[in-house]
């Protein structure tokens, strides 16, 4: 939300308009507008002040929209949606949604209304698309050229697949995988396989597992996948199918072209293949979101979020000069579980000056960001210390 | 936020729009249309299918609307204001925002841009209106009739109070209270003292005491006393003076009406007085949110909210018949602090039948909700377990 909400809303979106017919006068491409763009219709009420809309399916976080209070609020919340979402009367009964379970003992189809009552848990985990820090890179890696947006914390309330498997008479022997299938609808014409959002995680997802039907207290809104997600804590946002509509637990990795060749780290130039590393379990990461320009000479508040990922972040260090020295910087907050973040706020005295302002977390398992993200083909995965930093003045 | 945002409110505007024109021509009370009055201007970025809107400066949240995801949305989260809001021009420039600090050894203004280097803490709490529950009580207390929906928990991010005296040299010796004044404009011609938000609260609320800016990762609206509050986590809503401009240490607590007679606990027909207990701390309660109408046969998810108010909540049971047996229910998700509510969902199978569902919460420090609410003049402060029931049927 914002205050004045309405009628800043339609400043923007009355000069982006103009600015968007203008620009199709001119012939300029809709990359140098994406500042500009308007919220699209299924996401209107989003923050658009917090916003970056690259397109209609990718809506980036801006840097210091991300605050200390460790949520990110519905409304500020990144969007990335491989598909355009279902038609909205799907979440006109969502207890009359339906997953299939397949895999299991005795599989069928279970309405939400039914999975309601087979458990419930609530956990808050980092939400981060796999492309996330992709502008980073140096060479151009295609796909949106995410910074540090396309990430948020966030609090989901579901059942456990583990316990709806049990119910289900428990998992078939065997069976390493579980692949999980979106409702999104797909263009007639074209080979399923090619654009379905269908994606195989291993097994040990499972421990952290949730079909979500809640998202920081309010029903999961259609463009974050409701009525029903598949949530697994740890891992990248493509994991989490949306509108999901199918579980399966299976011997082999889907085929779909998201799984066999989409989302797996190769180097630069290579396609994607089966072999390759999938993005699953996420690395550890952190970033300044303030402050980001300049700044006047005095205390200063360095601000920041970090975590770890599949593993829980142990602690963070800033640097003030580029990676040459770093201290320690404090948490603020409750530790919200091992796949939360952690804001970070650390207060220094600084003299007037060029400071190159950087963050450099570390998992409870010792690993460390490493300087340099690791080059690959699509621009995955970018968790560099280096690249993340901020270059600010103190006047 | 919901699907679908803008259509059905325009649709919310329009209806309500006209049952009021027709309300008026009819001599209906605004109260008969509570359920139906459109959202007011400087809150029209709430969600209207959550809320309650008992006037414009009165809003609830849906005793279903609240969740097991813990924190309540800015968008869900209820109203009480006692004045209008000063004009949004005030969180035009929110650093520049000053707050005059007395009884301390070097009394100043501090600008918002200042306290935020001074330090940064952020907790989850339960912000809770005193008259919250007072729907329940028997005799007819004057005030809003609020049933569960004066209460939500959320993220403040803020500088703690102690760490701003100590920048200013430290509190005045002897000095028992802490006297804050909200920026509220009071209306020409009546005596300041009437009307103006101006509250004392006992030094030991220092420990938890913070000067907020950030609401749940944005920047606090206006409507919740942007661009800073005071927020006393643990005590009830009026001491968390909004827009607040000056924190003073003081002798005496402040002789305005909403503190000397206002918001004092005394038996029903009596006057309020200074010597009478102030809402100062919140008790332990506990609602059930889901289900409150005829259900299914088969399992049932019990669902609920349950807190320690000043001190943290141990446990919450469960009844089915009335309050006669009682079992334990089981909370979900994290513990967010002390001063934070925690879900709790029980399920429960259930045949055919009418039942009675009853919560009951104890703090650490073993305090029960009794059976009844203690009644009193202005009908704060009802956590009785009794009343807070739901009736249900099961078909």
């Amino acid at each position: 939300m914002s205050d004045n909400f309405d009628p800043r809303r339609r400043q923007v979106l009355l000069g982006s308009a103009v600015a968007l017919a203008s620009a199709s006068l001119l012939g300029l491409s809709p990359l140098s507008l994406a500042a500009e763009m308007p919220l699209p219709d299924y996401v209107n009420w989003k923050t658009p002040e917090a916003l970056i809309v690259h397109s209609a399916n990718t809506l980036e976080t801006k840097r210091d929209a991300i605050g200390t209070s460790i949520v990110t609020s519905n409304e500020q919340l990144f969007i990335r949606n491989n598909l355009p979402p279902p038609p909205p009367s799907i979440v006109t009964d969502r207890d009359a949604w339906t997953v299939a379970f397949q895999g299991v003992k005795n599989p069928r189809s279970i309405s939400l209304g039914e999975l309601k009552t087979l458990g419930v848990q609530t956990v808050a985990s980092v939400l981060q698309c796999s492309g996330n820090g992709r502008a980073f890179f140096e060479h151009e890696a295609s796909g949106t050229q995410w910074e540090t947006g396309a990430a948020g914390c966030v609090f989901w309330s579901g059942v456990p697949v583990k316990a709806v498997a049990e119910a289900l008479g428990g998992i078939v022997d065997g069976l390493p995988y579980m692949t999980s299938t979106g409702g999104e609808e797909l263009p007639a014409g074209l080979d399923p396989k090619s654009l379905m959002v269908e994606r195989s995680v291993p097994m040990r997802a499972l421990d952290q597992a949730i079909l979500a039907w809640e998202l920081n207290g309010e029903p999961l809104p259609l463009a974050h996948g409701g009525p029903l997600r598949l949530v697994i804590p740890g891992y990248y946002g493509v994991n989490n199918v949306k509108y999901v509509k199918q579980v399966a637990f299976t011997a082999e990795q889907t085929d779909a072209a998201i799984q066999a060749s989409g989302y797996r780290i190769r180097p630069v130039g290579q396609p994607g293949a089966p072999d390759q590393p999938s993005m699953w379990e996420m690395n550890v990461k952190s970033w300044i979101t303030q402050p980001l320009k300049q700044v006047k000479a005095g205390p200063v508040a360095i601000q920041g979020v970090a975590f770890g990922g599949a593993k829980e972040v142990k602690g963070v260090e800033v640097s003030l000069d580029g990676g040459k020295n770093w201290q320690a910087a404090p948490f603020v907050g409750p530790n919200l579980g091992q796949y939360a973040w952690r804001p970070f706020v650390l207060i220094v005295d600084l003299k007037p000056g060029n400071y190159s302002l950087m963050s450099r977390a570390t998992d409870v398992e010792g690993n460390t960001q490493p300087q340099e993200g690791l080059a690959n083909e699509r621009g995955y995965g970018h968790n560099g210390w280096r690249d993340h930093g901020v270059g600010i003045s103190i006047v």
